[in-house]
């Protein structure tokens, strides 16, 4: 297939949480700041663009809408560090068929899950 | 860096226009029941899966949180048949210094850019 996903840009009203959510799993941001103000925080997995946009008024939903997985190494240090990081856990790590997984919910109330295979 | 993005799910109330949006890109969707009931479409691109997930109630947002970004040939006629499946486009195919590109919106409201490069 010729089509190809570069980019993902996801809003939020918290930036620092969010940002600091996903360092946590690994991502390098590099902050930018836009034209429109406010600022945008990147970062690359593998040939992947992953951004924050700081934009007000995202609501937080009761139930996601979102769901990330991603394959990581050290989960059960990720999920203590998630904790400690006062992030919300609504899975610890299981053995699965598949791998062993954790999920937790982003500043956003994304549902992200950890999968170390 | 060892993270890596696998999985993607986007929750919709309007699941078969929003297959259909995706399909005009390019996706192939493979249909799975789900236990919770509803139906989930999901697409491989490269390594990364991308996934609809009907649920009722999402709502439309005057303005996007989620962007994406996905490099395409054929951007002419893609833009073309988007039009032509009744989707709304927010920039014309248009030339700029990285490649032409155009920016849609899919039935959920998130902004989708096409680029060629």
């Amino acid at each position: 297939m010729s089509v190809k996903l570069r980019t993902i840009v996801m809003a939020t009203s918290q930036i620092s949480k969010t940002v600091s959510f996903y360092q946590i799993l690994g991502l390098n941001f590099l902050k930018k700041n836009i034209t429109l103000g406010g600022e945008i925080y990147s970062a690359t997995l593998d040939d992947l663009e992953l951004a924050l946009l700081e934009k007000s008024n995202v609501e937080k939903l009761p139930q996601p809408n979102y769901m990330l997985s991603f394959k990581v190494e050290n989960l059960d240090k990720l999920h203590e560090k998630m904790l400690s990081g006062g992030h919300i856990s609504i899975l610890e790590p299981t053995v699965f068929a598949e791998g062993k997984k954790a999920i937790l919910l982003d500043p956003d109330g994304r549902s992200v899950e950890l999968i170390q295979v």
